[in-house]
């Protein structure tokens, strides 16, 4: 199943151990046991931080359930709430894992750069009101692109003993139209909303909220982008820029490969 | 003073008896009051309902406060929950009234059409899957551009006697963009974002809502766009489509002439 939700009012997408903490994989594992009167535990491909939002996860699961593969998406959003919707599902082959399988996915990190943020934009942009040079952004971005170790770019707190990945596609653009929804901001300037996109093979803990707060870094201290080189092959941690907030970043989606 | 606010948790602008509710009125006075210690009451200019949004209403108020004017809004901004932001603020003459005095208004109705909504839309977007013919919504819009009686157009609860407005432009449009953060939808037939904006020198109790409600129900019916002009000479509400839900709705802002 595709799974798009609003991560805001969730403590991230895996279940944990106290039962009370609302998560993404707790609501769908109630709801399609519900819907099917089995005990069904799904298998995430992104266990997503807190607030972060999500268009494309997707979930796995086994049931003997009579409804059609492709019609139990439909069912299932009468038991979700609000905030979870299931977008798509499809029977696969029962040796199917949704992270062991080679996979390109896709991150949007989305920032409203201005003095005062609208208010409708709340837990879904990060605010910056310092000037970012977005031009410098984009070039930084580009010498992610290809297969690195991103330790620099890597919680410490990984699990992960392998930190070489592969980015395919790195780009930070300004988007004009948000502004005229937001009225006329003709005597305000600097005010712009930017996004960050990026696809790879996969991520390492935080690693494109990271990304997104060194791209952010390099853009209000005007640096040289060449200095992504630098950070890189330093493989330390502390070498990057902060983690951006979790609430700008949405998982876009998967395609397996 | 120009106010933006996410209107999700709010029961409208306008404070009640009940000093339970939450109002963006009441949420103003209480931040004002206790930034300058006096006992202060704002006049709103748009008395928005429930779960409407704004990024450019107007508050106007009494203060003998020595923080100069057009930086009372940065000092407003720490007492204000984070849900309400003002954006600028200014001294204007003793005697202005922001309902009384001559203005072009603009309203913004976002809708999302498509079988299933993003959650990260919720409380921002109507949601219609019905599929809707835009230009069909554009077309019996102009009708409305002009000086009307809007009878038909106005909630019955109305407490205006005069129903003739002048519509300065409407316009609908697909927004294409919004689409790309919500992932590939190359699959996705009929799934975009349509958006309505509305510019009058004022508007009558749910006068833009039932424009908005009335729009989608020519686009999903594929009507004739002149019978538009026939809702507006029979000055009967039940002429009219029905009000669209509260919350793909944005005051953007005023222009005092």
């Amino acid at each position: 199943m595709q799974i798009a939700y609003d991560g805001t009012n969730y403590h991230g997408f895996a279940s944990q151990a106290d039962e009370d903490v609302e998560t993404i994989e707790g609501a769908l594992n109630n709801a399609i046991s519900s819907l099917t009167g089995e005990s069904i535990s799904v298998i995430g491909a992104s266990r997503t931080d807190a607030g972060v939002h999500a268009y494309g996860n997707i979930a796995v699961f086994d049931t003997a359930s009579t409804i059609p593969a492709d019609r139990f998406f439909m069912a299932l959003n009468t038991k979700l709430p609000a905030d979870i919707r299931a977008i798509t599902s499809y029977e696969v082959q029962s040796d199917f894992h949704p992270r062991h399988t080679n996979s390109k996915k896709t991150y949007v990190y989305r920032i409203f750069n201005g003095d005062i943020m609208p208010p409708v934009l709340n837990n879904h942009y990060e605010h910056c009101s310092f000037d970012i040079d977005i031009d410098i952004m984009k070039s930084a971005g580009g010498y992610l692109i290809g297969e690195h170790d991103f330790t620099s770019f890597c919680s410490v707190n990984t699990q992960s003993p392998d930190h070489v990945r592969k980015i395919y596609d790195v780009d930070v653009c300004e988007i004009p139209y948000e502004l005229n929804v937001l009225g006329d901001v003709s005597d305000k300037k600097n005010q712009k909303i930017i996004e960050i996109r990026v696809t790879g093979n996969g991520f390492l803990y935080n690693m494109v909220r990271i990304i997104a707060g060194t791209l952010i870094d390099f853009g209000i201290k005007n640096r040289n982008p060449e200095e992504i080189i630098d950070i890189l092959s330093r493989c330390d941690r502390s070498a990057a820029g902060p983690t951006a907030p979790a609430c700008g970043l949405y998982l876009i989606g998967y395609e397996y490969i």
